[in-house]
C-alpha cells in the first residue's frame, strides 16, 4: 500500500456540447491524486467505456441524470484494479466495475463498485456484453418490448452494442429480427449474428420502403436507440399493437428541439393501437445479478456473439467518442487505459 | 306497416377533405328508401352525431377504419325510431342506436343495433354521454390512465364530449384534475364540472409554462385528443412514469405528415419514462355494457354532468361539423333530424 500521491491524467469536459461532439469538447489535465482517506480505495484505471448516451448529459441541462457541468471528469463505466484500500472488502490487485469516468487513477468509495473475477471473457466485456449494454439489450427486449414468437423485431443501431445484443435475445425468444445498420461491414456482422434481415440505411433512398419490405408483417417490437426521421419511418410500419421502446435517441441528443425531426406519424398510434415507452435501464438495478447470469451463459453458450472496438490509450477518448456519431464503432466502444499489473492478489 | 317507398334526404361526401372541413365538402340528396326485405328494418332518423373523429376518414386514405368513399353517406351514430320492421326482435315505434349515418330514412339489419327504453335522460344522450364520447373517457382513463389518487390528469379539449367526462371520471379516481380549453365559456363550464384548474389555450402566450403552472408537480396523466404542439408542451411537463393516451389527434386529421407540427419532445419519453397509447374504444366492446351501467349511475347521482349542443335539422350537420373544427360546440354536437312519434308501441 502506497501513502504517496500519484499522478493521473484525466479529460474533462471544456466547452457543453449542443450537436455532434467534437475532440475539441474536451480538456486533458494532469493531476495528483492521494492516498485512500478511511474506507476509501485508489483504483487504476483499466478500460474506460465510449457511451453515446452521455452526450445527452453534456448539453448543460437536467437529463434523467444530472447535466456534467464544465471542467468535471467525463463520465463513463470503468473497468480497474485496487491500487491500495482503505476498506476491509477490497484489496490491492482487486478488479472492479465502477463509474469513476475518463482518469487513469481515482480514489472511491465502496458505492457503486462490483468485484469482478477473471473468466473466459476478457474483462473488457464487463463494460460491454456484461455491463450497461447487455444489461440494456435484455431488459429492453424482455421486459417493454416482449416479443411473442414469430414476431419481427426491429432494431435501429444493429451492429451497436445494445442492439447488437438485443437482436441477439429477441432470436432466442422465437422471433423475426431485422436490424437496420449503416455501411457493408455493419451490415455483413448482422447477418452473421443471426439477424433474419438486415438494412442498410445508408444505401436506401427510402427508410419507410425499406423497412415495409423488409417487414412485410409490420413491427411488433421497435428497439430505437436512434429516433428522429428513423422513429418515424418506423412508426409507418408498426404492427397492430406493436410496441416501441426508446433505449437511446442518438439523431437528438444535443440537438435543440427545434431543429430536430419530429414525429410526426402520431395518428398510428390510434390506428395501429401503438405503445412506445422509454427505458432507463437502471431502474433495473435489482436484477442487473439475474441478467448478467443469462447474458454469461447464453455467451458461453455461443448465442450471444459481441465485439468491441478496443481504442488504445486515454488521450484517444475524445476522438473515440466523436467517432461513435460517425458510426465508426462495431460493437461496444471502448478505451485501454492501462493493462493488469497480474500480481497475486495479497490480503488486505 | 309500410310496403311504400319513403323520401330521404342523405348528407353524402363531396370531395375529400384535407385540412379543416367546410359545408362545402358534403352535399346533400334526396333518395327514395324501399321498404325493408325480410329480416330487415326501416328506420327514422332523430338524432345524429357529429364526431370530429370522422375527419380521420374523409381524406381518402385508410385509418383504423375504412375510408369513406365520394357520394357515401356521411357515417355517424345516430338514434332512431324503427318505422317497419321485417324482423322479429324489432317493432314500428322502438327506439334504436345505430351508425346508418347522416340521413332521415334507412334500411338496416339488426346488426350493430341496440334498443334503447325512454329514461330519465334525453335520448340524445346515448350518443353523447351513454354513446361512444362516453364511453371512450370511461376506458381511455380507467384502462389506459389509470391515475392514482393525488395525481395529476391533464385533459385537452376538456369542454368536448370525451374531455369534459374523462375530467370528472378521474376526479372521481380522487386525481387532482386539470383542463384545458378555448375561450372564457368554456373554461366557466369546465370548472363547474369540479376541474381543479382550467387552462384557457387561447389566452396563453405560452403553452408549455401554462401546464407547468397549472402541473406543479407535473401531469401524470395525458389525455389527449388535439396532437401536434399541445401533445409536445405537455410531453415537457410529464412527471417521472407518466402516461398519454391519445384518445384523438384532433389538429392532425386530413392535414399531410409534412405539415404537422411534429412531436420534439421525444427525449423526455427516456428521461422520465413515458409511455404514450393510442386508444380505439371499440377495442372495449364487449364491456361497453359495463360502462354503461356506471356511467348512468355517476349521472343520475350528479357525480358526472353533461351537455349537448344540438343543431336543428340534418341541413345544418355539414356546418356543425365545421363548427367543431373552430370549437364552436360545448359538450357533444349533435343534429336533431326527426321528433319521435310518441305511439305506442305495436306488438309485432
Amino acid at each position: 500500500m502506497s501513502d504517496s500521491t500519484l499522478k493521473s491524467r484525466q479529460v474533462v469536459l471544456a466547452r457543453y456540447i449542443h450537436g455532434h461532439p467534437s475532440p475539441e469538447d474536451f480538456r486533458t489535465e494532469t493531476i495528483d491524486i492521494p492516498a485512500p482517506g478511511d474506507g476509501q480505495l485508489r483504483v487504476r484505471t483499466l478500460y474506460a467505456s465510449v457511451d453515446p448516451g452521455a452526450l445527452a448529459r453534456l448539453g448543460g441541462e437536467a437529463s434523467y441524470v444530472p447535466p456534467m457541468a464544465l471542467g468535471d471528469v467525463m463520465a463513463s463505466a470503468v473497468v480497474g484494479e485496487v491500487v491500495d484500500s482503505r476498506h476491509e472488502q477490497f484489496s490491492p490487485g482487486d478488479l472492479v466495475v465502477g463509474s469513476w469516468g475518463w482518469c487513469e487513477v481515482a480514489v472511491v468509495g465502496p458505492k457503486g463498485l462490483r468485484k469482478v473475477e477473471p473468466g473466459p471473457e476478457p474483462l473488457s466485456a464487463e463494460l460491454g456484453v456484461f455491463g450497461i449494454p447487455g444489461l440494456t439489450s435484455y431488459f429492453s427486449i424482455l421486459e417493454l418490448g416482449k416479443p411473442r414468437a414469430g414476431e419481427t423485431v426491429l432494431v435501429s443501431s444493429a451492429a451497436g452494442a445494445v442492439g447488437s445484443v438485443a437482436g441477439q435475445i429477441a432470436k432466442l425468444q422465437g422471433a423475426r429480427v431485422v436490424g437496420i445498420a449503416g455501411g457493408p461491414a455493419k451490415c455483413a456482422w448482422v447477418r452473421e449474428l443471426g439477424f433474419d434481415e438486415v438494412l442498410d440505411y445508408r444505401a436506401e433512398k427510402d427508410l419507410t420502403a425499406a423497412i415495409q419490405r423488409t417487414c412485410p408483417e409490420g413491427v411488433g417490437v421497435y428497439l430505437d436507440n436512434v429516433g428522429g426521421a428513423m422513429l418515424d419511418a418506423a412508426l409507418l410500419n408498426m404492427a397492430l399493437r406493436g410496441r416501441v421502446v426508446l433505449s437511446g435517441l442518438i439523431t437528438e441528443y444535443g440537438v435543440p428541439p427545434e431543429q430536430r425531426h419530429g414525429l410526426k406519424h402520431t395518428p398510428r398510434f390510434i390506428t395501429h393501437r401503438l405503445r412506445m415507452e422509454g427505458f432507463v435501464v437502471f431502474d433495473y438495478a435489482d436484477r442487473f445479478r439475474e441478467a448478467r447470469a443469462a447474458l454469461s451463459r447464453w455467451v458461453s453458450e455461443g448465442k450471444v456473439k459481441y465485439r468491441e472496438h478496443v481504442a488504445e490509450g486515454l488521450e484517444s477518448a475524445p476522438s473515440a467518442f466523436a467517432g461513435v456519431f460517425r458510426g465508426e464503432n462495431l460493437g461496444r466502444m471502448l478505451v485501454r487505459v492501462g493493462s493488469p499489473s497480474r500480481t497475486p492478489r495479497a490480503p488486505s
